[in-house]
Parts: structure tokens; sequence; C-alpha cells
């Protein structure tokens, strides 16, 4: 089963937005051992969509389009799917009611371009649309099929997870079948080619071997390294047996090598590790931030549930914040000292058993005599002295705002781990 | 003059990384007017890249490759653009020369596998590498041609805008020559297809006409609908002038038809909108954020200087920090007078001019009796009472506080235009 990825867009080839949704399904393709080896990007041509789909059913067995089911008239992935399936395109009295009635639901009235999102080419299937007002469609093409889904990610991740890889899985012949299941461990503290080269021996042993096992490294950017293992087996049960014997051995290195940089599996974030670990100790926790200016506070809240241990924070961005609400000395307020009081300060203003605090300078200008990067995280625990972790980060303004949330909430998870 | 652009490597096809390269290359191209109606990704195998090449010479005059020049055993572009010209591939001595000085200069010696990259299709020609080993070529294919350039980005930017932009101006026709710009309107507060709608007139008067003008509406999530113009036009000056004249059009139907819901131009967001009318009345900000739990101050500080008017925030995501600290009366959170006296009390606490607050619900659980996705925005502006807008929003618990932090800019926006 070869699938190809079509996005329609002309912003796309204008270079206005990067191509997201092709990474992504590439990505999810490959961790299902389903082969995709061509994307396409076209742009809202009928004669070019047209011939993109010929193209892609030429040589692949299937195709997945993303974008051009808007309501506007430049969303013409529709009528392109009908000419090359030669099917008639039909208005859909029930898709026409259900989009209206997502207007009501929200107090709008359906616009009369809407009801273009309800014509759909005969034989067609429905994949109802549970995020947007556009449905997506499953349409046969000879003995090959055309997936069109909406190309606003939140949208198209639902459909694609929902409904579109079950049916791809079902087209495959059983020889191809069998699973594919991955694991993520994901690190944060230290390089790509540093993990590669800790973990190396676990690669070259499956190199040339039939286990049915990889690694494989994805700098994840901001969300630091993920270490991903898959292992294709005749069943579920064989593939996690498989899993779990190599996530102990890469484990082993990874621990050997840098210590406990392994903070969560799969889907687990840095801030699921955190609230675990308060939630277990039943202690709440405050923060006070000034260059990630509300950043983790507002990935802590994105945690479901964040009310039974966190009470808040203090973004005290101007100085004398610090000073007067957070109890900081006057002085220098980039410094492992500020970091401190920042951190000891907001447990007593917001009644919390620990405290956590950054403050750091991410530029344009440098700031106390500190350079751009500098930024200090401070940690107060019950019943014991504040700490404070010193950190240079690279990059520009929001890169190193973003560093300093995540190294902030590492921080914490250390300390809250020893 | 039709480009197309095809990317090779199986790291991009399984979502390893992003094909910046194809963005990057899809907006010179018609930052230049240059059209480009197709883009391409492949993998590592001869046959199918082979098969690209193909595809793209059989649609378009001019054929980009980035990827695949390195030296190593997967890097098989080279064979590729030989066997699609037809010619066969040649050692070329100088070239040898050139890498192992480059090699040499940098204190290290050749290995044998650069000898691959100094091998080059009979007839072609070179680009010189400034920044990597790898040499580009530009190969022609009868009356078409292939060039080729390195997968790493810092290379390849170099030779497009060194080499590659010219030689293809120089192969187009005198009547095709010409720049093409962009300007985005930017709105939120009203749906994709109400805004085709509205600016439908603009819409169809460009489609049948010669006039070089497009209209094109791009939903961007959170950040609301963008509307984008684009002009075609014999110079810069030109295509400007064309711009300026449809802006106004365009902007007078929206306006008309929503009132003030155009927030921003190209790249201005929503905080750089807020931002600028804080300053220009001299006044500054503090936040008080339940739901949105930082989000707001969040995006508020990566604004570069926001240190001239932002005061900071209080997270008060816990209830007894909304009464203890910013003074809301004790009864339920989540409401206008919540809202209203949230924003008054983070003014007095932070010693701000002005005040913004969020209080709602994000879900799963509903919360005071009120629905998830019900937000209460307040503004307090010096001189004038607090007031609160209410919205219910969609979307999933993330989603909700994410639409409710712009929402909320949007409130204070408008209120500093009023």
């Amino acid at each position: 089963m070869r699938v190809e990825i079509v996005a329609v867009g002309t912003e796309l080839l204008l270079g206005q937005i990067a191509d997201t949704n092709g990474q992504w399904l590439g990505e999810q393709l490959a961790a299902s051992g389903i082969d995709s080896h061509f994307h396409q990007v076209v742009g809202d041509n009928h004669a070019r969509i047209v011939l993109a789909f010929q193209t892609a059913l030429a040589r692949s067995d299937a195709v997945i389009v993303c974008g051009g089911l808007g309501p506007t008239q430049d969303d013409i992935t529709r009528d392109a799917i009908a000419e090359v399936a030669d099917r008639p395109l039909e208005l859909h009295e029930e898709l026409v009611e259900r989009i209206e009635q997502m207007f009501a639901s929200r107090g709008r009235t359906m616009s009369e371009n809407n009801r273009l999102q309800a014509m759909v080419p005969r034989g067609a299937r429905i994949i109802d649309q549970t995020r947007g007002t556009a449905p997506g469609l499953i349409c046969p093409v000879g003995n090959k099929v055309i997936y069109a889904v909406p190309g606003v990610p939140y949208e198209m991740t639902d459909m694609f997870e929902r409904i579109i890889l079950d049916d791809l899985r079902s087209r495959m012949a059983e020889s191809e079948q069998g699973v594919i299941r991955s694991r993520v461990l994901r690190t944060w503290g230290t390089s790509e080619s540093s993990l590669a080269e800790a973990v190396g021996p676990r690669f070259d042993a499956h190199e040339h071997s039939t286990t049915g096992l990889t690694v494989a490294f994805l700098a994840s950017g901001i969300e630091g390294i993920k270490v991903r293992l898959t292992a294709k087996a005749s069943d579920e049960a064989a593939a996690f047996a498989l899993l779990d014997a190599e996530e102990q051995e890469v484990r082993r290195l990874i621990v050997e090598a840098f210590g406990d940089i392994i903070f969560g599996v799969d889907d687990e974030t840095m801030e699921d590790a955190v609230a675990a670990l308060l939630l277990a100790r039943g202690w709440t926790l405050g923060v006070a931030e000034s260059v990630t200016g509300g950043l983790i506070a507002s990935r802590l809240v994105n945690v479901s549930g964040a009310s039974a241990w966190f009470r808040g924070g203090i973004v005290s961005y101007a100085s004398d914040i610090k000073f007067d609400l957070l109890g900081v000395k006057p002085g220098p307020v980039v410094s492992a000292e500020a970091a401190m009081a920042m951190a000891t300060g907001v447990t007593k203003v917001l009644n919390s058993d620990v405290g956590l605090s950054v403050t750091g300078v991410a530029g344009p200008e440098s700031q106390d005599g500190q350079r751009v990067g500098t930024v200090f995280v401070g940690v107060a625990l019950p019943g014991s002295d504040a700490f404070a972790v010193a950190l240079q980060l690279p990059g520009d303004r929001p890169r190193i705002r973003q560093y300093s949330a995540i190294s902030a909430l590492d921080a914490l998870r250390r300390g809250l781990q020893s």
C-alpha cells in the first residue's frame, strides 16, 4: 500500500505557510508501517489539481488530499476529485442540515456559500466533521482511493486518526499487515548527536538484524529530542514485548551517559511529569515569571485537572513588581539571588507549597550586564532552602523564552524527584 | 516560465524534518514573479527520483532539485539527473582539487567518498560551492533545465540567490517578466465563508479580468482569517499601486459588513496592535488571567520592547487568589462581574493604567453552572467604568484557551480604539 500526499493551496506554493500537514501525515504513515514515496503540493487551480491527482494515482495506491474543502470560490478540491473519479457532484441534504446545525449551535446563521461544502461526488463516503464545518471524503477511483481532508491541521489530524488510518489498514493485503508499534522516549538536556552516540550500540544491533526493531532520533525543538523505538511484529502483544525489552536497553544507555534526562514517554509532556510528581506529594505550586511572561503558567494550566495542584502565577515583568509584590531585594533582577527570592516570594503571595521562578534576558538588548540568553531558574520546595539553576540559552527572543519555560519545568521536575 | 521544486530525502517523507527549502524557494520565486505550480517530495530511491524528475519536466519548464548531493551512498541525485538528461557522469578533476582544498583549509583530509561529489553529467554547468563541499549543477534537458542544489538550507539559499535566480530570469521571455507582491489583511471575529461573501464582488471582478490582482482567504485557526491580496505587475511600484487601490476596496467591503475586524497587516499580530495603541496613549497594562493561565501575558511579552507598556500579570487560577489578591467579591467566578472586578483589581495590584482580565470554563467539566466554552473578558480603562464581553467559544481545552486569549486582546484593542 503506497500512499501519496497531495497538499492543495496556492499559499503553500508561494511559501506563505509551511506544509506541516505533509510532514505530520508522513510521520503517522511511517509509524503505521504504510509506505509513502511521494508528496506533492499544488495551487488552487482546477486543471493542475486534476493533473496532480492523476499523477498521484498513477504511481500510488491511495491519495490523501489536504485542503481546498472550504466554503469559498477557491476551494475546488471537491470538483477536481469528481472529475478524476468521473462521478457527478451531488448536494447531500443531510450534510447541509448538519452544517446548518453547527452554525446554529454557535449562534450564527449558515451562509449560502457553505452549501458548497455539502457537495459530494456520487458514491463517495463522508467523513463526519467534528471540529469544523468541512466534511472529509473517501472517494473510490477504480481500485484506488482518494481521501480528502480539510487543510486546517486540527481538523485534518482528527479525520486521519479517527477514520482514514483504519480505512487504509483495511485495504492493505494481509501479507503487508502485521502491526507496527512505536514508543517515544522524550529527553531534555542533550544534543541529538550526543544521544545518537550514546544509543549507537542499539542502532548498530538493529541495522543488520531481522528483529523488526528500529531506533530513530527526532529533534523536536523546544520540546527536546525524542528517541523513537519502532517494532514490527505479527501482533500487538509481540510488538509491545519487543518494545519493552528495547526500552530497557535504551534507557540504560541514556541514563549511563546523561543521567535523568528522560522526562516522559509518548505524549507525556514536561508539565505532565511535573503534575504527577506534585500530585504524588500532595503539594501545590505557584510560579513567578519574568522573561517567560506567563508561558510556564499557561503550559501548566493546559494539564487537565490542574486546579488540584496549581495555585496560580505572578508575571512580574516590571522590576518594581518583583520588589514590591514578591519581596525581591532591590538590585539586579537577572541573578540567582533574584530567582530564589522570586520563588520563595510567590509561595507567600499565592499561598502555595512549592515556588518556581524564572528571570533572564531574552533580548534584543542585554540587561543588568547580563548577555542575551542568560536565564536563572529558582525553585523553592517545602522544608529546604530555595536553589537556583543558571542557564545560557541560544536563539532569538521567542526561542529563548520557550527554552526558558521548559528548562524551568525540568529544574522543578528534578527538584521534586530528588 | 514555470518552475517545479523537487525536494529529495527520505527523512522528508517520513516527516522527520520539514521541507523548509520548498517553502523558502516558493516565496523567492513568487517575489520574483516566477510561477511555481507544483512541488514534489521524493525519497532517496533512484527509480522514484527519476520518475519525479520526468513528471516535473513534463509539466514545468525548469526543475530545482534540493538534496541528495552529499558524499554518501544514499546521495543519488547526480545519477538520476544523468539518467533523465541521458548524459554520462564524468569525474571533474578540477572539482576534486577544489574539494580537496576545502578539506585542507579546515585541516582535514578529503575522504574517498567525497570524489562522488565531483561527478558531473556531461555538458552540465557547475555552481561553485562557497559554503559546503557539494557543488550545484545546471543541467540542460532538451529545451528545459534541472538545477541541483544541496539540501542544507544555508548552502541552497546561497546558490539560488547568487546564480539560479539570474539564470532563470535569462531564460524567461520578456513578456513574462515582472514582479509579484502580496499584502495580507488580518481579521478576527467572523468566519471564512462570511468574509468570502462580503468580499465576493472583488473576487468576481478579478476572476475574468487581466488586472493582475487576486484575492484569497486563509483560515489561520486561532489567529483568525487572513485576506491575501496579490498583484502581478511590471515593477514593484506598479504592484504596490495595485495593492494600495485594492486594499482600499477590500477594507471598505469588510468594514461595511463587519465593522472594525481588521486588526493588522502582513506580519502584525493582535498583540502588536494592542502594543501600538497603548504606546500611542502612553498607558501601561496589567492582565489578570484565569482560564488562559498566562497565555495573554506571554503573547504580550513576545512583543519586542514590551517593557515600555507592559507591567505584568496575575494568573489567578485558584478562586481564593481572585478574592484575596484581586479583590473579587466571593461568589461565582465565571461571570461578567468577576471579570470586571479582576480587570479593576489587577490595575491596583500591579499599578497599571489599564486592566485586562479573562475568566471562563475550558473544560473538561462545567463550572459555576456555566457550560464549557463560556468565557468573560473584562476591560478597565482609565477614567471610565470597567466593562465585560461575554463569549461562547468552540473546541477542546487548549483551543478554548487560545481563542480566549486572542478574543480578550481583541476586546482590549476595540476598547482602546473607541
